[in-house]
């Protein structure tokens, strides 16, 4: 297989690098950008000169259309326009940006502020959650991969939403990612003199993943809520831990919580179901493509604590976007993707 | 005046030793211990040596009864036992730990699994949430002062309770503390290489802190509430932020919210109302005695977010253990707690 | 005292400002800007809103020589212009950047790659590194503080070489700094997700602080020497460690060092002279204007290692600044800086 | 391959885990214990109970000599005990403490202060620095791994040492180490509140590597010299870097020094010689077994800064273990190695 990654400078681009280099069904790794022509790769990361040392390519479709897979790895609002002149022309696309995962146009340009790409682009791809839509992803053409806090909160929390075991009505969702989430562009908030030894909230009520989040557990559990949902900066580089809040079901006990995370994820290699609550940290998944996923009953409110903790970078990201192409390409999901986690 | 702490190689002993030593009332402080006799403080703290040459004291009331303020900073079980036969003679007591603020000594037993302190001992100690309870602390002899969750939790909720802005019947409370909350002594969780890096929950659903929130909320807003509360660990060593997630009551607005909490804490030197979002974080009370507290309506879902942030081991332990200090001594509350937070 | 503070926004102008605001004789600070006038301070540093409500002034001469000080915290390059027109105006001036350091001006341009300040203002200029140079500070019109390197060699070293102790012919000084010391502008280098987690070596043999300690050498020890001296970056925020090596003279042996040491800074409360080995470290003078010195004879190799050890933006800038100011307006040099060492 | 590892649950064992899962020639990995009989390995590691849901078994030489490698990855002075009965029962035995690296036992009881292993058992060891001893690994039956810190010393100046570019009578090596070269024991020195946000320097002139980095120079370079050398903690989990410091021998040219490493190293996939100086960091190098080396030479003082990079788990210690034995087996260098750095 031959692969490009468009926005190969980005963290997520290095990720998809990382992983790929040790896919055994990837034989070549080509590198693109949309602003940056003419950059050496190694000029930025040095120590990576002899995994690639040339330029970045510029974007040529009539190149890219004789690669397998592309990867776009890029802001948002690039995609939209990169991808669709592609979307005929021969390659698997998947798409790592917010691009094309809302369907509803209105909706997009309401919490990205940006124009979205064609409705009929949108309608063809397909949301990239393995777990969830593994016979869709088969058959995609256009893949939107999954948001980093979607991911997280979804695996957590659309088994117990789907099977009734928890009222949808009533959802809280308080959500802590490593600063790495933020990308690898210098600003105030990531200066390491003030992100350092302090941990914050942010975009309060306004995050672009709360849309994301609404439509997937309509799209997999049949319900429509609107989730209270914020998110918070943690003072480490990488990692997810997503906790929500809700009322159990009556008649709902630990057991039915459990069993209702073990049975859905039976067969699924990537989400590990945690019974012992000092396992459930950022640390047990780190540099690997695991979600962690944890739920306990507390009697004496009739409510539940769901946590969902995945490497931000990987499963939330490059990980997930590497076990799509294998479910597209076929393969075992796991392929390129076996890593133990790095704990310390 | 004249200062005793008991446990002065605690964190918070170190931090009350940090603040007194630049109190302009407190001539003398002298170090206690109720378990390390003997040992010299100068032995764990070699870069203290300047500031107290001496063994550790062994606890004498003959002795500490001559003193004007005794400190309490010591595991929970400890000063239950050491304080009672001091109530009566002569010294102010604080005690920084949790034995003494659980009214219903049942409910200690249950969360806290010791044996609690004599009945009458707790029904005559006052409960050290500064800012609420300024008239009562004037008078006490024995101050349970507050939890380090508890002071950023209630501080932030108490006013919107109690003024009926929100519904209290369904309260979830998300809280994180730097790894200093553990205390000085070593374990695998706070072993460096595995807490590093890593942000995990613990004590779902099961913290000591519970019931003295539900207590305050009764106490303080005359409102009986099962809240949802859980914590988690971030890697660095100072600051707590608490997220908690209400419904408004009906009508109620995002100029109510702020109004009712500057309302609150107009004349309270140590609360800051924030309102600029981007400024809510740990590292803005850093060090000093301040508890940032911030409400933020959700218009799309009807639920406010409202979050508190202070430094775990200041407001959340000796800052304000020696604000409660100055109010019985009726000193003015900023006493030798006037700093400015270091930020970086 | 009134006090003004040009480059008020960096991170030495906001140490000036939390020191300065508990210094009992000074009676009002106001902020100066070079750049951003009409900036607020507090859109900055929302959290200090309470200090300060007001834009950055701009720089006006007539306004200023109203002042009893005023400090320049700018980056290199810009008191050189700023200062020499308030020389003779009244107030004493303290620069804590660069361009008053070095008396030869062709080193000046040739390390900083700048224009110099005038030579006749440079010779008036006295190197405020106090326990070496009290006197003549007392005196002086203009102060160019040390930078946050030579503070930490200097003061460890400067004894041995004075007294004969070392061979000061093949110097050694590995210095290790937080990152802190970059200053507040967000760059890659400091970008959270590749400062964190990673120790790195820079400026190789290319630091602009090496002619400053070498004429400091020359300048209070007499002796001529080319010192090699490189800096590395520390994931973390605050903090200096720098460690020396040289031959010791025949016959020196580790008492010989304790002594002279101890000798030296017997009279100098900042200093102080660290013989427990397992507290040489940063924690123990964060946030402090301490510096911590050790010096250890290796027999095996008759070499010895010496440790300076300070906070970079307290006794490395803002500290040391104002314990100058002190000094120059007969204070004790304690006032205002009073402080116990975090620690945690 | 059936590989067996004793002292799984230290850190060099959970690396030795990590890189073995994947490498694609070992079958089997069984996990055995000198003191934990009978835990069960996931109760240590509860996220990896499916790589491993055993208990840890009890050291049996029958069972072991069935296994085509052992790894050690024991504190000092056990393998010392352990080994000898195995050496010859069949299994390539590779030690990762430092029981077997220093050939004169008087210097090993000196610096470890423990019984020595028998004088013929450590005379037929040999030591794994796998760039400079290939021939002898290939042969070996047991290996003494090399220590963290003079991998990372030995690699950036052995070659420099032995073309005769620099002065061996006086070097300095000043090396930085992440926390986890502490090992996986909770104690004060790496409890998280005082490990963070501190620099300290520790063993001063103590190190044990001290003899073992003499004896290789000796060995490799054919040069007896006594080496500065002192040892520092950085608040990051992983991660070595050593700063070196010599004069250059008459007439070498920072071309001779770059030469010099670069002909060295040129069949050697896992030493990179970095010429740009941005890039000598430790997360260059992070999760991975490069060595990164480094030399400038600084014309000024004619002496030069020689740098080594890694990390200090991989190639100081699991990743270079598992190299030898790849050496001693036949396969690439590379096998099971091949990993991208994380950086972030």
């Amino acid at each position: 297989m031959k692969v490009g990654i468009i926005g190969a400078t980005g963290y997520g681009g290095l990720e998809l690098i990382r992983f790929l280099y040790t896919h055994k069904e990837v034989e070549k790794v080509e590198l693109f950008t949309s602003s940056e022509e003419g950059a050496l790769f190694s000029s930025k990361f040095p120590h990576l000169v002899d995994l690639y040392n040339q330029p970045l390519q510029k974007i040529d479709y009539d190149v890219l259309s004789q690669f397998d897979v592309v990867f776009a790895s890029t802001p948002s609002g690039v995609s939209s326009n990169l991808f669709p002149p592609l979307l005929d022309r021969g390659p698997k696309l998947i798409d790592l940006s917010g691009d094309f995962r809302l369907k509803n146009l209105a909706s997009y340009e309401k919490w990205y502020k940006k124009t979205p790409a064609p409705q009929e682009v949108v309608d063809a791809s397909v949301y990239g959650l393995t777990e969830w839509n593994e016979k869709a992803i088969q058959e995609a053409k256009l893949i939107a991969n999954p948001g980093c806090y979607p991911t997280a909160v979804l695996l957590s929390l659309l088994p117990l939403i789907k099977e009734k075991c928890i009222d949808p009505s009533f959802l809280v969702i308080d959500a802590k990612s490593g600063i790495s989430g933020a990308g690898n562009k210098p600003s105030q908030t990531t200066h390491y003199s003030e992100a350092n030894e302090s941990f914050s909230i942010y975009k309060i009520n306004e995050h672009q993943h709360i849309p994301e989040i609404e439509q997937a557990i309509s799209m997999f559990a049949g319900v429509e809520t609107n989730i209270s949902f914020n998110t918070h900066l943690v003072p480490m580089t990488r990692g997810i831990l997503a906790t929500s809040y809700a009322k159990v079901q009556p008649g709902i006990t630990q057991e039915h919580l459990t069993n209702c995370l073990k049975e859905t994820y039976k067969n699924h290699p990537f989400v590990r179901v945690i019974e012992n609550a000092s396992s459930v940290g950022t640390n047990r998944v780190k540099g690997s493509n695991y979600c962690d996923v944890f739920a306990k009953l507390d009697e004496r409110t009739g409510r539940v604590t769901v946590v969902g903790v995945i490497d931000n970078l990987v499963k939330g990201a490059a990980g997930q976007a590497i076990q799509n192409m294998n479910v597209q390409m076929n393969l075992p999901q796991t392929t390129g993707l076996q890593v133990v986690p790095l704990f310390m």
